[in-house]
């Protein structure tokens, strides 16, 4: 499979929904496959919260497969035999793409709290952006998981002409008042910490990663099943010479000391801060005086919405929710629910049904 | 209603579960009513998580009424012109029983983080001691919700011949492992906090107040039904004039943030892990190699087992596990699941079907 990864430089300024802007911005894109020569066989991949650009394969500079390698591949559910698939690191993001940890072209400095609140729609904006400068006139499908299935359903808003399908998983259509809750307490365990300054931290040479940890251990559970958490833990006490920290007893509290830790090694503060209030904010509805139904009036593509069953971040409800507003608006849509062990992450993990899904989908 | 608040000095050793052992403990109690001479109507009432002894009424150096105050008094629920109800702060709590903010009487200094691991058991070994200071022999009911359920069923279990019954509500025999986690990341928020000073905290007078505030808001969201929640708060945005923190966009920010922050300021975080490890470590069936109908086959109460419908903490089907453990043993018991618009905070929430249910409990 041919792999490409650049930074793509756009030196044109970008208005973003909260009315600020940036001068400029860049894009940090991984590609999979050949485009065609008419420029057909495009296929975008939407990452997730704390996904980058690095969906598939992985490149000799690269550690770990990318996150949906299960998925992207020659012969899999995505088969780059045949389809070209775009991904990039939204901007906001800590993975190449202009967010907190950039240097703000204005000043010289590191954006850090400057960098202004970005949403679902100027995601799906910059990637129109990308499309334009890749030559591309139609994706065949945007796809994604989670947030990245909210960006999905934004392009079949947003561009209904550029988009033939959309895959929507493990997604919804506005965050639940528990789905904010939890990204506040997030947010605040960030923020109090002594080393956030404000957001400064890097200015100030130092990471707020305590806080960050902390937050990452609330999401796992959330991204977790019950229920798969009481058949991998259950009650299961950690051996004293495995355990990663000192209070440590039970399993569970291990595996989220050691994910947390991790990943607030890897992961950047205000990033963290600004997908989940990507997340918390993004409401098609909300422009539509709540009615779903209308925000998707225009929409042209065909719609395959997926819940698991296990997903209590975003419930298969909440997926169905979208199917019955599109069903209502005439548009072309399916809704599949599938069993999935993982909790909300099922949507990373290959099944048989799963890529028949996405192969059907994909071919009819 | 006669009510009478005071702290009791226990000068006798007592040995916890986990090995440690107190010189001596205190103990603040709360008596509502009257004990009749053959002291025959006494009623041990058992605190949740943060509640303390003051369940009921208000004397003139309290300022508000007691956490059950909707179910003890004059002709409430249970009746104290009939029962005389007892109420006490549990050791390991920051309501004047001694804690980790008492002092030490080895060393004179404060106990902080040498307080040692506090268990269910542990305050029902305490609860007995006063029960015979007290000098009544059979409790005709020990009833508490949430962690003070669990302190009902381990009265039965540990003391069979003076409980004559438990109500045992929105409990359970043993947390989930999402339970665990969720009180794992509450625990590591507060270490995390600056101001934590491993547990010593007060010796360096100052408190944790940013880590614990972080912890009671993830605690407030398991307490409240994901239902109350979205019809409370939905995804409305708060008044800008009325936040109570810069970074709060919709309500159910602002109400974490109040109510995180007004907990921040009067509870001790030493006492919050503490508990939060209780509840954690609770596991009667332990002793019984996992058993839990073994862990009951002594008891000789009646028990009154009650989940409310919209509790995702301990849900109803938790308190089912622990009536078909009973009811295998040959316990005499029944099970009960109440509407409850409140979440896991039901039981503190008086109802029609609540009252008849507790009273027809009481003098069956």
């Amino acid at each position: 499979m041919r792999i490409e990864s650049k930074k793509i430089e756009f030196n044109q300024e970008l208005t973003l929904e909260c009315g600020k802007s940036l001068p400029k911005f860049d894009l940090m894109v991984e590609t999979y496959g050949e485009l065609n020569e008419k420029k057909t066989n495009a296929i975008l991949v939407c990452h997730a919260f704390s996904g980058n650009h690095h969906a598939a394969g992985m490149l000799e500079s690269e550690t770990t497969a990318g996150w949906w390698d299960q998925i992207i591949g020659p012969d899999k559910a995505i088969d780059t035999n045949k389809y070209f698939v775009v991904s990039s690191n939204n901007i906001g993001g800590c993975s190449g793409s202009s967010g907190p940890a950039s240097e703000n072209p204005l000043n010289g400095e590191i954006y850090g709290a400057d960098f202004p609140v970005v949403s679902v729609t100027d995601w799906v904006n910059t990637q129109k952006i990308l499309m334009d400068h890749l030559g591309i006139d139609k994706w065949e499908l945007v796809l994604g998981g989670s947030l990245g299935g909210m960006q999905a359903l934004q392009w079949a808003i947003s561009f209904p002409e550029h988009v033939k399908k959309a895959g929507i998983f493990a997604a919804a259509a506005q965050a639940s008042t528990q789905n904010i809750a939890m990204n506040e307490v997030a947010r605040e365990s960030i923020r109090k910490d002594e080393n956030f300054y404000g957001g400064f931290y890097l200015k100030n040479k130092t990471k707020p990663k305590k806080g960050l940890k902390t937050a990452r251990m609330l999401g796992h559970i959330t991204y977790l099943s019950e229920e798969h958490m009481d058949l991998r833990f259950g009650r299961k006490f950690q051996d004293i010479e495995s355990r990663v920290a000192t209070d440590v007893d039970f399993q569970i509290e291990n595996y989220l000391q050691y994910k947390g830790e991790k990943f607030s090694d890897a992961f950047d503060a205000n990033t963290y801060i600004l997908m989940t209030k990507a997340m918390d904010n993004y409401d098609p509805a909300s422009l539509t005086g709540g009615i779903l139904e209308d925000a998707l009036k225009n929409v042209k593509s065909r719609l395959l919405v997926v819940g698991f069953k296990t997903d209590w971040l975003f419930p298969p409800k909440k997926g169905k929710e979208i199917q019955l507003a599109a069903m209502r608006s005439g548009v072309d849509s399916s809704f599949v629910i599938l069993d999935g062990k993982h909790g909300h992450d099922s949507f990373l993990f290959l099944s048989d049904r799963y890529f028949k899904l996405i192969r059907s989908f994909l071919e009819s």
